[in-house]
């Protein structure tokens, strides 16, 4: 079903992937706002400085200039495409702060670019999610838990199957790093990183000889590292390497209250990962990945932390934390898999016979009395031999022809043709709409 | 209401504003699937031969470049953004003929870039709305009568007001004009359409001296330009002319049978106008532009027309027909104007106030069941007075506050406060999500 692309890197999908593409974005746009989310749309281009200050996509980003650009011009700021949503946002409400209310809560769901090599998953331009809390001057912790809730809450809704949210908090790895004596927490936190690619010997070596902890201290990170679980108890094994240090216990009450109240609304979603250490360098609380069950390879799905200073305007800074989904991510894999349908190819729930040429008006009108009453309709594009025309109906997925002339209409699956005035004719609920399933596989 | 763009030509939205956008494009989609059009969304990019096969806009282009590409790249095909939904739509369709079921009926309704100096109503970033039928080889007459009219229905479910689309016939003109011996046609056209600018005069000097008519054939293309009217009449006023030619025929038939057909369904709403020759030299039959009544300043805010060879692979040709609706053009009118308004900034109809952090968890309960029953709400940031509570909801304008602990709603507009519990409350329909809707203006 997935079609190649023209353009490496650039996915487009054929009509039946886009609804499939348009009911998930409606249903996360749905969900979003059941929890009070309101939506914005940022433009798609950033002055370059705005880009450049989040140092780490820094070689990813596409610049702009004009065909025809003439030498004046040259001097004038130069933009390129955003590489994220979090960069607008950050922007964006430290322009507008004077007409936002705060804390702010927002949704936004776009297209990215980034200038990196394509390859399974990566892609140079593609569709992203965003939730983000934004306070200003100050964000409670609340908003930590809240988000993971919303994303598992938004990810349990699409035809994708279960996912498992991995958390972690800046302030205990921090706090149980201090408490060791370790210094290099950052490079400390981007060697844990690799515990994944290279396990835990190479990781161990890595802390002693580039890192230059003691073993001692290698030793306490990797113990820390291997702690997870989706309670309390989590918080208890931690305690258990005998560390101490106010700012870990902070992140451990932090910690428990996430897993504790995400353990009443989604048991078995969000589960504690003292592994996940990615970003944990520049996230300054919660952290959040999310990975879909039985696809672990896909890596994260839908990612995110705290930030105490998402954005400052030099004079008040202002907190967030958000989460962001992979939208296209999701979708390559899902129609690499073939496991998720469309129902039908065009929103046509009936297709009106043509007789002939000339009675082309006695069609319209019964497709117009249709659409009046909601019912999504087409006229056929020709007077062709009713075979044909019930062919076309066929093969977009259609379920119904109607034929003026006798008055009766034929569902074209069951063959069933009854009499039906279209002032009056009920459309079963289930076919009103192309319907998004998920098939079962043979295992 | 209007914002200042803080980068000019790349126009942002408020919240209150993009619920208005949001409304608008949901609208859309309705209308376009009933008329059983699908959708397809494109990359942002293409091949840079791709856009500047079609000429007159290649000067706008913007091109993409990696901030720190590898020498080993600049060979590479270069890549711009695209300034319309049509070249794209050309290549997509050329792309997957072969999985494409025609005649294909797309809509599509996406951010183009324009590198032109920004003005009012010009822009260098902007969403339209586009509906294309493409045939392969051939495409029956009648999708250029059904366009108008699906057009004329999504612009009148807009809280915009009145539209008149304005028709002509490539036909008509290139019929009479070489029936009168005319035989620089394009150019004929082209200073036609400056009638509006310069006035009769100085077109038929401008005919005369620049173009080589002779006096009699620079008034006969006057006097046509000068027709207009939306019944039958039209094509007996061109006959008048005393021009006699297979081409005009088939054109006045084909003008009277759109405007037949939209009497029937939109009487007024399409109206021929014979002046309306923009897009005459490259479209091969229908061509429409339209008006905001009241607001014909703004320009045309929903183009095209019929394209003989929309595209080619060298095999086959694919006819098409399509209109385009600026629709960043309509919004900054709309919100300039400020007589559209959003009934409340977020999704949000109920606030669930909290009395104090530690029983922040009842609050989230009483969210929760409410959320499950479909009612979008959120809970107070903290557990502040309830005067404080309630303004944060009056500033959003969130209807309703809850109070778990008594168990009871209040409606902030009118003050009633009533008992309620979250498993049963009856939230109005009118109140369910953010309302978007006409304000009268005082004149």
């Amino acid at each position: 079903m997935a079609k190649k692309s023209s353009l490496s890197g650039f996915p487009e999908w054929l009509p039946e992937q886009q609804i499939i593409e348009t009911a998930i974005l409606a249903q996360l746009r749905e969900t979003f706002s059941l929890y009070g989310y309101c939506e914005i749309s940022s433009r798609a281009v950033e002055p370059i400085e705005h880009l450049l200050a989040k140092g780490e996509t820094s070689k990813e980003i596409y610049l702009l200039r004009r065909l025809q650009a003439e030498e004046g011009e040259r001097s004038s700021r130069e933009m390129g495409l955003h590489f994220d949503l979090t960069v607008p946002l950050a922007r964006y409400v430290v322009e507008n702060a004077g007409r936002l209310d705060f804390p702010f809560k927002r949704f936004q769901m776009q297209k990215v670019w980034r200038g990196e090599r394509p390859q399974e998953g990566r892609f140079r331009e593609f569709m992203q999610a965003d939730i983000d809390v934004v306070g200003q001057e100050t964000l409670p912790f609340h908003y930590e838990v809240e988000l993971p809730l919303v994303m598992a809450e938004a990810l349990s809704k699409l035809p994708i199957g279960p996912v498992r949210i991995l958390v972690n908090n800046r302030k205990i790895a921090q706090g149980a790093y201090e408490a060791a004596g370790i210094e290099d927490i950052a490079g400390t936190l981007r060697t844990i990183d690799k515990l994944d690619k290279i396990g835990p010997d190479k990781v161990r070596a890595l802390l002693i000889e580039e890192i230059g902890l003691a073993e001692k201290q290698a030793d306490i990170a990797l113990a820390l590292a291997e702690i997870s679980g989706d309670d309390a108890s989590v918080a208890e094994r931690v305690r258990a390497l005998g560390l101490s240090s106010e700012m870990l216990d902070e992140g451990l009450d932090e910690l428990t209250a996430l897993l504790s109240a995400a353990g009443e609304v989604s048991p078995g979603v969000v589960v504690a990962d003292m592994r996940i250490a990615r970003g944990l360098d520049y996230y300054t609380g919660s952290v959040y990945e999310t990975v879909l069950v039985g696809h672990e390879d896909l890596g994260s799905i839908c990612s995110g932390g705290r930030y105490d200073s998402l954005a400052s305007d030099g004079k008040r800074t202002y907190p967030g934390v958000g989460m962001s989904i992979g939208v296209t991510r999701l979708l390559s894999r899902i129609f690499a898999q073939g496991t998720v349908r469309a129902s039908r190819k065009v929103p046509s729930a009936v297709l009106v016979a043509v007789v002939n040429e000339d009675e082309r008006a006695a069609s319209d009108a019964v497709a117009r009395v249709l659409r009046g009453r909601g019912i999504a309709c087409e006229t056929a594009p020709s007077a062709a031999k009713f075979g044909k025309q019930i062919k076309y109906a066929d093969k977009r997925g259609i379920p119904y022809v109607w034929f003026p002339q006798s008055g009766e209409v034929k569902d074209i699956r069951s063959g069933e043709q009854v009499a039906a005035d279209p002032a009056s004719w009920v459309l079963p609920d289930e076919d009103a709409r192309p319907s998004v399933r998920i098939e079962e596989r043979d295992e």
